[in-house]
């Protein structure tokens, strides 16, 4: 035992001397270190390999995972040494090199160096927070909180909360009645009656829909894997799943395309790591809304590739077009999330849920929310639960004829865009002769006191785009799309 | 590479061939899977030799800890694969086969067959309450749960929650106030001046302590790492570590030598791979406070080996003796653990909170809640800040007496404990002589309407032990030791 313990130490010793001069050859040539094809090749063949001779090609393919993972850091360190002594050599004012990166904020080794940078509509919104705290006023038109009142229904549940004792530890699926409730309202839901009915044991109560796909990834993936993303996108499903080693294939759909996923496209980017795919309809940040053939199509090649499909559907009460759920199909692979977030404006009470048809998926979600936090908080359940009987309708209406104004104002702008479906959101094109990339663009508006999201944070791809967000009144969004039109209009 | 890749999976599939012989052999000879010795040895060879070829040991660790745990698995499976067939040869009833779990309690082969079962205070929790549901009335003795209201100011603010807009997404460290407001509280904590003083820069807001420790080993922990837990412990360490691939080595404490660590077996269960060393005092569940002394010898050990104190504090306003908090040592790898959830009642608003001197450390931990769930319910941390505003110590001397008056009538009882110094427990041995293990003494108490929770929950070797929790008025908990009186004198 001890030998052979020896002999694979010896061996992974040697591979990674390899890699040690793989890297070294790899700087020579400027190679990127990751090669996808090659990694895909090994792991492939390794995987194939280890199931012949009965070894678990789980356990087998973990190991590879370490082996490689380690081969890349060994890589990267061998070039950052060498790129440290080139510098060094070049550099003789040593002084001047430790400060580099404020010295020389342009050089394109600064990039090495520098760290903080706007790159999502969450670095806007911070950094416009901070120009709030200096007593700058801005309007905000990058975040995706509307400016409603939660239902009046949720005040007066936070006034009984304390008199009612209704703050100790809950089951770590939710209360009761909140999943009771929620299966009678997602069963009825678009009053298109799900048959059979949902039960609530098929349910879970999460903090938000974030923490809902968190457990889901970390339930189904493993380093290693591979997750479908539709772009643009929310930036979450890559970010969960590059935390969890787990690799995102891109979809990427355009303007030109209405926004349309290619089914063929999907298709041929399945391979035996593939696990999910996941959809986000309405979509942010384009409010696009899948019609029920294509999700149907979607569904048939998760099927044949026994793919989970999680759809997220945190603005399906924001709809301005037939809008069809996941829960239509009773696809067994296949989970729907949900939140109060947009639908009942309630960002700030964390609560979501995801609800499946395969008990076994609820049941990993569950141990791992058990694990990391034993359960949402009782009072935001209970606001949630209030939440459940009042018809949000209302919101979905004000939120249509904002989305109304703003696309009628934005037809004399040099933009192009399509009239969003759903959501809280219009994806706008900057016109290509405005010769202005959408990071530049936004960093003028903030100075003028409008904070609007970038395109390249929902995708490396769109980076002529800025998503305009429609969650303040009708007056303020004038206003910013003011000075929005003064400053394009000024290049 | 791929050649060499091939021959390492050749081997490891060698290696795992014999362990499942070994699984054979031990299993014939009735030997414990797991040997702690024996894989240390092997350990500490591999890395020697690593080291000495220049691969990382560390990364070596790592392939050899998932080598073993794979080894540990395949044997486990095997044994069980023998078992079973065996009992398929003796029992040729299959109808009784299937039923085996309900006709034959108590028979050894039992245990591979059942699923659910009462092995934590969370498990006798959930069936307490379906007793309860049934209609029957339970005397809770087994959760930590406190029976208080929360401070008065937490109604105040619940009530100004919905007027004041306190409900959007806030910083995922948490709004300022609370950082501050506990940055002031835990500088002067106990009336012990630290110096420096805190800074709300080094403190995050987590959903709960709970979730405090799951970013905390999410961060620095990688499969095939270590962590040392003194034992009795709360569960939650073992389970999290668990669930990330990391290795739980345990150091044993023990009643005979009043719940004192041994610093030279901590010492000795150290190796390269170890990364943190978990504390919880006033201890989870025996109540036990280390002297000040004994912690210093801790810090200097974590020092001497670079590794990270973890020191869960979420009892530290139960004290009955003086308590000394990490705080009081400027060590740079220590993060400190709280929680409003027993200091002032508030178990179910999931507020907890960690801080570190080391800044690097506290934005790894921010980095994982921003990425999993946003931040911690806006109004939640409104009720918590309000909440610091009153002085707990009315609640720590209600807890003492109800402790006194527990710990006076088990005098009476075939029991062997120690005062506890703190927390809301009394951690029990059952007298040798009753011949009964805490699961069977738990079910039997059940039976009777008393719940409380089973030693072995809280480590494999306190099989002898009970926890009885502190959480009810004393007229309750008089009638639940009247309830335990009458069994084990009846035993």
């Amino acid at each position: 035992m001890k030998a052979i313990t020896q002999q694979i130490i010896s061996l992974i010793n040697e591979r990674m001397e390899i890699a040690k001069e793989i890297g070294e050859i790899k700087q020579e040539l400027s190679l990127n270190i990751i090669d996808d094809k090659i990694e895909q090749e090994i792991k492939n063949y390794i995987l194939k390999e280890s199931d012949r001779k009965g070894l678990d090609p789980e356990f087998a393919g973990r190991i590879i995972n370490l082996l490689i993972n380690e081969s890349v850091k060994i890589q990267k360190s061998e070039i950052n040494r060498k790129i440290q002594s080139n510098n060094l050599n070049k550099v003789n004012n040593n002084a001047f090199f430790k400060g580099i990166e404020k010295k020389n904020p342009s050089s394109p080794s600064n990039n090495i160096f520098s760290d903080i940078k706007i790159k999502t509509h969450m670095d806007v919104f911070n950094k416009a927070k901070q120009l709030d705290s200096l007593g700058q006023k801005i309007i905000h038109m990058e975040v995706g909180e509307p400016d409603f009142s939660p239902p009046n229904q949720v005040k007066d549940e936070l006034n009984l909360i304390y008199d009612k004792h209704k703050y100790h530890y809950t089951e770590t699926a939710g209360i009761n009645n909140l999943r009771k409730k929620l299966a009678i309202y997602l069963t009825n839901f678009n009053n298109n009656k799900i048959n059979p009915e949902i039960c609530p044991e098929n349910i879970i109560a999460t903090v938000g829909g974030r923490f809902a796909i968190f457990c889901t990834f970390s339930s189904v993936l493993k380093p290693g894997d591979e997750i479908i993303v539709i772009e643009p996108a929310w930036p979450a499903y890559k970010d969960i799943a590059n935390y969890l080693g787990v690799k995102t294939k891109v979809i990427s759909t355009s303007l030109d395309e209405k926004w349309e996923p290619d089914i063929s496209i999907i298709e041929n980017s399945i391979n035996i790591n593939t696990k999910i795919i996941c959809l986000n309809y309405p979509n942010n940040p384009t409010g696009k809304i899948l019609d029920e053939e294509k999700l149907q199509r979607i569904i048939e090649l998760a099927k044949k590739n026994n793919l989970l499909i999680l759809s997220d559907e945190v603005y399906c009460n924001f709809a301005y077009k037939k809008f069809t759920s996941i829960l239509k199909f009773p696809y067994e692979k296949s989970i729907m999330i949900g939140s109060f977030s947009k639908t009942y404006s309630m960002t700030g009470f964390r609560v979501g849920f995801a609800y499946s048809l395969n008990k076994n998926l609820i049941n990993k979600i569950n141990k791992i929310q058990s694990l990391s936090l034993t359960s949402v908080a009782e009072p935001m359940q209970y606001c949630a639960l209030a939440a459940l009987s009042y018809n949000p309708i209302e919101y979905n209406n004000i939120m249509k004829k904002r989305i109304d104004f703003v696309c009628s104002k934005l037809n004399s702008l040099p933009f192009e865009f399509i009239y969003p479906d759903g959501a809280m959101y219009v994806f706008v094109k900057i016109n290509e002769n405005l010769g202005i990339d959408d990071l530049t663009l936004i960093e003028k508006l903030l100075h003028k006191g409008v904070a609007i999201a970038p395109g390249s944070g929902f995708g490396e791809t769109y980076k002529n785009y800025i998503r305009i967000s429609t969650c303040i009144d009708e007056e303020k969004l004038g206003k910013g799309l003011d000075i929005i039109n003064q400053i394009v209009t000024s290049l």
